[in-house]
C-alpha cells in the first residue's frame, strides 16, 4: 500500500484504521489482534485512537490486546489525541464538557494514553479540536516536553481551520504535520470553507474522518442522501466498484491533497474494500457529478 | 488612457475589452476589426476572451477578424482563459460540465486558443475558475513550459478567493499578475468577502467582470435593484454623466486597488460611455451613498 | 495593576477607561478631573477616545478638564481614532455618514484632536473602523508624517478582520499595536469568525469595546440574554462576584490573547467593580458553560 509521508521521520499508510467505536465492536483481545494483524497484512500500519473514544475505553482495550503480542507496537503507527474533557463514569473528576489544552492536561492526557497503550511512545498526538480558550504557549511547552523526553514523535490537529493553524503554528518550535478533518462526497464544508487548500498550501496531508458520510449517505432518506447516493450507485457501475463505499474512498484518493481516509469497521471485509478502492480511477466527469450531486448546484 | 502595470513587462488599458458575447454581435470580419481599431483609437489595447466564450466560437471569430489585419496583434493584449470544459457541439468529445486544470488540459487549450487567435503568443492567461480538484503542481508544470515555450507572457486566475490564491501561488514559480473577479456596485461580494483587499495585500490589479452589474440594475424591478437604480441616477445628475453606466464605471475606477473594468458591449457608443467615465469623479459621499443603496444598510 | 505591553515604548493598563459617552454624564470639569484622578489611582491610567464620540464633543470635554490639571497628561495614554464622518451640529460642513481615510482627513482629524485634548501628542491613534475605499498608501504616508512630527506615537485599528489587518499593514512601515473589537460573553463574533486568533497570531492584544455586551445582558427580554444572565448569575455566586458584570469582565480577562476591557461607565463604582474583576478566576468548565450559553450550543 502507498505511504504518505508526513515528516522527514513519519509515514503513514494511505489508509489509516480508526478505533474509536473499538468498544462497540465488543471483540476479545484475541479478536482485536486479529483485526491488527490483518490490517497490517493489507498494508494499513496506521491506527487512530483518541483519548475520550468509547468514554476513555478504546486505549485501554487496544493495549489490552497489544499486550498479548507486544512485537506488534514497532509495526504499526499510533495516533491518539487530547483536548476534549468528557463527563464520564472512567473519569469521575470531571465536571463538565469542555476543551482543555492547557500544558498540565496535554501532559497527563498522554501519559494515560501510553499507560493504556502499554507503550513508551506515541507516534502522532493531536489537538482535538481548536479550543477557543487555548493558550497556544501552553500547547507549545507541552510539545516541546513531549518531544524531548520521546513520549511523542510528531504533532498534529484536528478539525482547525486556517486561522486556528495560522495562530498555532506561530507558536510552536515543532511541526504540524496533520490536520484531521471530516471529508466525504457527503461533507463538503472543508472544500467549500477553504481548509482543503489550505491544508495543500501547508503540504499537510489531510486525514479524512467520517469518509463515509456517518452512514446517511447508506441509509438516510433525505433528499441529498437520496441524491448522492443515486450518483454514487450509477458511477458504481461505471467503473466496476463493489459498492458505494469504495466509490467514496476513490473520490477522496482521488484529490491531488493526499487525503488519508480513516476506515472506522471492525469487520475485515469493509476494511478490505476500502483498500480495493486503491485500484480504482475516477474520470474528472464522474468526481464533479458527485460533487455537484452532493452540493446539489452546478458549478459555475 | 491611463495604463496599468500588472508586471515588469505587461501593462494593460484602464479599460479592457470583453469578447464574451463576440458571437451574438454577429458582426463580419470586417466590422469586427473595425470595432478593435476603434478601441485601438480609445486606448483600449487589452481584448478579454476564454476557450469558451460562445461555446468556443469567440476566439476563431476574433482570430478570423485578425487576420484580415495582422499587424493588429502586436498593438494589443490578449488574454484568454482555461479551465472549464463545456459541452458543446464545437467539443463533441466533452461529456459533462466541468473543470479541468490538469497540465494536459491546460496545454491542449492554449494550443487551441493560438490556433483560433493565429497568434504565436497569449499575453495573459487565467485560470478560469478555482477548481476543486486542482492539482497546483500541474498547473505550475503547464505555466511553466507555457512561459519557457514563449507562448504565454503571464498568468493570473479569475473568481479566487483568498485561500485559492495562496494555495495556488505557494506551487507556482511564476507570478500571478491579476485576478478577474466580480465586481460592480450591484455585486459587493468581492469587498464583503476580503477578496479585494487580498487583492491590493498581493499587489494584483483586479479586472472586474461584470461592471454593469449584467443588465439587472437598468431593468431589474428587484427593490435592490430600483433602490441601487435611483441612486445612480441621482449621481449621474450630480455629476454630469450621461447615464448610470458611467456612474457605475466611476465608482469602480475611483477604488484604490485599480479595478480594470471589462466592457462588454459590441457597441463603439458604450465604449465611449465607458471611456468617458474615465474624466469623472465621484466624492466620498457618492461612492458611500452608491455602496450602502447596494447593500441595503448603513455603514456602521 | 496589571500593564499589557503593546509595543516596546508602549503599555497600558489592563483596564481602559472609554469616554464615548462623557457627554451624556453631564460631568463639571471638575468632576471630570475627579474621574480621571479616581481611575490613575485604580491604575487605570488609558483613556480612550474617539473624533466622533459625543459628535465630536467628548474629545473638547476631556480637554477642558485636563486643562485645569494639565500635569495629568504625563500619567496617562490618551488613545483616539479617526475616519468616520459623521453628520453633526458640530461639523455642518459634513453632508453624510460615510468613511474617510484619506491622507488630509486623518492628518487633520489628528490635529482637531490634539487641540480638544490640549496636548501635543497622542499615544495611540487608531482607525476606527475597516474603509471599503481605504487608500492604505495614503494611510501609511498619514501615519509615517504623524509619527515623524511626534504628534502619534502608536498606531491601530478597531473592528478590523484578517484580511483588513493583512491588506494595512503591508502597506504601512509602522506597526499596528492593537485591534480594537466588539468582545463580551454576549457578542462571541471575534471569536467565531476568527479574529482573536489572528490577533493572537500577530501579538496584537485586542481591546475590547462593549465587553458587557452594550447592556442587554443585563435588561433584554429576549431568551438568548435570559439564559446568558442565568448562567452568570449561577457563576457570579460560584466565585463570590459581585455581579454578573464582574463574571463578564473575568470572562474576558481569563483570555490568553491579553484582552483589555474598556470600561465606559461614568460611575468610579461600577469602575472599581470591574477593577476587583482582576482578583477572580473561573475554572475551565465554568467559561466553557458561559460560552455555551451564549452561543446556545454546546461545543463539539
Amino acid at each position: 500500500m502507498n505511504r504518505i509521508q508526513l515528516a522527514e521521520e513519519l509515514s503513514v499508510s494511505q489508509i489509516v484504521h480508526g478505533h474509536w467505536r473499538l468498544s462497540d465492536w465488543n471483540y476479545s483481545n484475541e479478536e482485536v489482534v486479529e483485526l491488527i494483524e490483518q490490517c497490517l497484512e493489507l498494508g494499513i500500519t496506521t491506527f487512530d485512537h483518541a483519548d475520550i473514544y468509547g468514554s476513555y475505553t478504546c486505549e485501554p482495550l487496544f493495549g489490552q490486546a497489544l499486550a498479548l503480542k507486544p512485537e506488534l507496537r514497532e509495526r504499526m503507527e499510533l495516533v491518539t489525541k487530547c483536548g476534549i474533557v468528557l463527563e464520564s463514569e472512567n473519569r469521575p473528576e470531571h465536571q463538565s464538557h469542555h476543551y482543555d489544552t492547557s500544558k498540565a492536561h496535554i501532559l497527563k492526557s498522554v501519559e494515560n494514553s501510553l499507560q493504556a497503550f502499554g507503550t513508551d511512545y506515541i507516534d502522532l498526538l493531536l489537538i482535538h479540536r481548536p479550543d477557543p480558550l487555548m493558550d497556544p504557549r501552553e500547547v507549545a511547552e507541552a510539545f516541546r516536553e513531549l518531544k524531548d523526553a520521546g513520549k511523542v514523535r510528531h504533532f498534529g490537529v484536528s478539525n482547525f481551520k486556517k486561522h486556528q493553524l495560522d495562530m498555532l503554528e506561530s507558536y510552536l518550535d515543532v511541526e504540524l504535520v496533520t490536520n484531521q478533518i471530516e471529508l466525504s462526497p457527503y461533507n463538503l464544508e472543508n472544500i467549500h470553507d477553504g481548509t482543503l487548500d489550505t491544508c495543500m498550501e501547508k503540504r499537510l496531508a489531510p486525514m479524512a474522518w467520517s469518509p463515509l458520510g456517518g452512514g446517511d449517505v447508506f441509509t438516510s432518506d433525505s433528499e441529498r442522501a437520496i441524491r448522492l447516493r443515486t450518483t454514487l450507485d450509477k458511477v458504481a457501475g461505471e467503473i466496476g466498484a463493489d459498492g458505494i463505499d469504495q466509490v467514496m474512498y476513490t473520490w477522496l484518493l482521488a484529490h491531488p491533497a493526499k487525503v488519508i481516509p480513516i476506515v472506522g469497521s471492525g469487520k475485515i471485509e469493509r476494511i478490505k474494500s476500502a483498500v480495493a478502492a486503491l485500484d480504482l480511477t475516477l474520470s474528472k466527469d464522474q468526481w464533479f457529478e458527485i460533487y455537484t450531486s452532493s452540493q446539489g448546484y452546478d458549478i459555475p
